[in-house]
């Protein structure tokens, strides 16, 4: 029997800060860390192994991120959970007895059970595991096409990889457009382009119905009756929580097979959290549950369930997911934060949507400057930033944090017409056309409209042909 | 005669966007800019007239920006405002009638009274006048060897661009280092070393006593007796308002010859606004009068007084100057935003700060990586970020302004363990290094200690050797 104060079930980056965090906020308490993989990925890094990095061994989180800060590693699955005794046994038959318990199981690439053919040779998930990845890579040496079933961030990431290295690519996506549960239709649109230029092929609007070959893959059939060849098929439709050992351990399971955690991460036994892919979220702004799986918010959660765990800490609880994505197609970065217009027209808003054009330099002359777009979903009545986008250069990645952290405090678009920002020409877009600040003021207008026609015709003794700000 | 509702004197970032704004918000108003200059340069842009732009025509901002949202713009210099009549008079001996008036003056380059020698040939300032700064230009092609006076950012930015075009380059600095106004001393000190490296000499802690020479300069003699021979000197001392024509008008001046306004950037005429480096600046943490002028902070007073021009807002005021500077030497970024510790010090506030180090993509090998550190300067008692810095790659200039909004919004380092932000292998640090959220985390620790340490001594039956986190 094994002993530890703190047991930490996954080594994925929730897992990680869920164990440092314990471990800084309970110094004398013992945490441990228990994980099968012998190694883990930066799970955001995975499309960049096939092109950008050289192998998986670029993408592995050192280990001494948990030494470091003084937890425990086991290399071992556990496989029951006993609550009553506070006992966790492992595949190698060790039991570790523990007074909290984390899980941080993450999440299981999604194979779906409607789609024939996922059997073959040569087709794969976007697994995080290493092995299994260094798999692909080899097999890849043999493929010259490819198509890639689902049009999310990872299947384009991997798509544009793989062009990269020369491979005849297909996106395969049953959606109108690629990235389009993240993104307003319009950024999307664009996001086409820039990939589409690249040259990856682009089939949107329209499902694949089965993975055709003998043995061997050797197609995808569309469901229009078209074949597009093939000689590997990846399969990039999504993630599903990995929930079942808490299942067994018969602890609440919530939407979508998701651990059930409150504001505090806890599970509905107190002794338990849950924190990442395998929990249950909550939309910070619909207060809908929504389906989410983002390295950032895990790591959010994370740090709530490791500071709770002994002592709730009241202010720290997790208020919601804000899905915050970003990602680059060549040169050009995609973000977006929050409710897209249609996601927020869809749920009932009554909104207002503006967007601004900027260069992310200034002068716009200077070597490397790119152009920015930005937009914001707005409340109509109250102002509040519900969601936004940004398109640009290498800083959209921190421009769409900005908004992120505009939606956390709830901001307005009036308090960005006092916002103060820095600037600098070769690192920001000027003082005068400042992405968001130009987004909120145009939005400023369209809030206060009713008021300010009556205003205006108020000083103008109603005379006609006041210009419509709408 | 000539007749507007709304004047705007000056034409820098300042006046535009109080023009624009105005016009936005009261579209029925006819809104007039006068300006002495044929063009207007980016301010910030200035220091890259010399080096990266080719010529200070591209750093020319258009007028276009004015037209298209329905601002007239007249070329010519307004030498007395006529309060009582509300009547503007400018050198080509018109009058203008006008209801609302704005400053946005600006600021003069300073020449110090103390410095012998300013008037010879070759000496020049930063002059924000397009016809001067090609002059320099010129006279820069018979030049080899240069002194700058004065290490802010347009010194250091203008001495990094003559030595990019192979001059030979020292600045000069009475404080004990560059940059040290803004920055906290450990970056100021990193700064230092990476322009050194790139070729740029610096004399720091030593005042310039005289500038030498006969008809043309040949040196400049420093307090210590050394003589740093040159042919040609900058002055990069800084600016002073430009308040001489509201002081004519007898407006209120206030803190070192700048005019004095209200939160809605009213002078003490209700019908006179005044906006940008013309106008009396007060810190928004030590809520004293400051001597800030950067372009960013101009146009959010600009903002604030085109909005309030005919009707108060209320809710948009101007509640005190966050400096939030940003930079570049090299590849390398710098931002400061708000306190530095020793200012936060000296300004008896009882502190804690904290640092971390990461790099802005993961995994850190990606081409292009850059690493970041970030330090929080956070009031003890209650948690709320004060001030901070980035160095990092291109991303520091947006990494800057979240450290800004945080101190806007008030923000706490405990806010910050559940901030959601978005990461991306090629745009950002990894989830688990985000510096912002790591160096808020280390802090949570100080902030909270003498709570946890007693809460630890408890659960521990007052063992000794506990961890102290001090």
């Amino acid at each position: 029997m094994k002993k530890t104060d703190v047991l930490i079930i996954g080594g994925g980056p929730a897992g990680i800060i869920a164990a440092t965090t314990a471990k800084h906020t309970y110094p004398d308490k013992d945490v441990l860390l228990i994980r099968k993989e012998k190694e883990v990925l930066i799970p955001c890094g995975i499309p960049y192994i096939f092109g950008t990095l050289e192998n998986s061994d670029q993408d592995v989180i050192p280990d001494t991120i948990l030494s470091k800060d003084g937890v425990h590693l086991e290399i071992d699955e556990v496989i029951s959970v006993n609550r009553k005794d506070k006992i966790a046994r492992t595949v190698n038959g060790i039991d570790i007895s523990f007074e909290k318990l984390v899980f941080a199981t993450g999440s299981i690439s999604y194979v779906p059970q409607w789609l024939k053919g996922t059997e073959l040779e040569n087709v794969f998930t976007v697994k995080k595991n290493r092995e299994y990845l260094d798999e692909v890579k080899v097999k890849l040496q043999h493929c010259k096409r490819i198509v890639v079933i689902g049009g999310g961030f990872i299947g384009v990431e991997i798509s544009d990889e793989l062009n990269k290295i020369g491979k005849d690519v297909t996106i395969v996506e049953v959606l109108p457009h690629i990235l389009c549960l993240a993104m307003d239709r319009e950024i999307a649109i664009e996001a086409e382009k820039v990939i589409r230029a690249r040259g990856v092929k682009l089939k949107t609007g329209i499902g694949a119905k089965e993975i055709s070959g003998n043995g061997n893959v050797t197609g995808v059939l569309l469901e229009n009756g078209e074949k597009v060849m093939c000689d590997m098929v990846i399969l990039a439709i999504g993630y599903r929580p990995n929930s079942s050992l808490a299942k067994e351990a018969k602890l609440r399971i919530g939407y979508k097979g998701a651990i059930w955690v409150d504001e505090y991460m806890r599970t509905d036994d107190p002794d338990i959290f849950a924190v990442g892919d395998c929990v249950e979220k909550k939309c910070f702004v619909t207060r809908k549950l929504i389906n989410v799986m983002l390295a950032s918010t895990a790591a959010s959660e994370a740090r709530i369930a490791g500071e709770n765990l002994y002592k709730l800490g009241v202010v720290k609880t997790f208020s919601g997911t804000i899905a915050i994505f970003s990602t680059v197609i060549g040169d050009t970065g995609f973000g977006s934060a929050g409710l897209t217009e249609e996601q927020a027209k869809k749920e009932g808003f009554d909104i207002v949507v503006g967007t601004s054009d900027s260069i992310d330099k200034h002068p716009g002359i200077l070597s490397g400057a790119h152009k920015q777009k930005v937009k914001l979903v707005v409340a109509k009545k109250s102002g509040v930033i519900l969601g936004g986008y940004v398109m640009g250069g290498i800083s959209t990645g921190e421009l769409i944090n900005i908004i992120g952290m505009a939606i956390q405090n709830r901001m307005t678009v009036n308090s960005f017409l006092s916002l103060q920002i820095g600037t600098h020409p070769l690192l920001t877009a000027s003082p005068m056309t400042y992405p968001i600040i130009k987004t909120a003021e145009s939005l400023t207008w369209k809030v206060e409209l009713g008021f300010r026609k009556e205003e205006r015709q108020c000083q103008n003794g109603m005379k006609k042909g006041g210009i419509s700000n709408e």
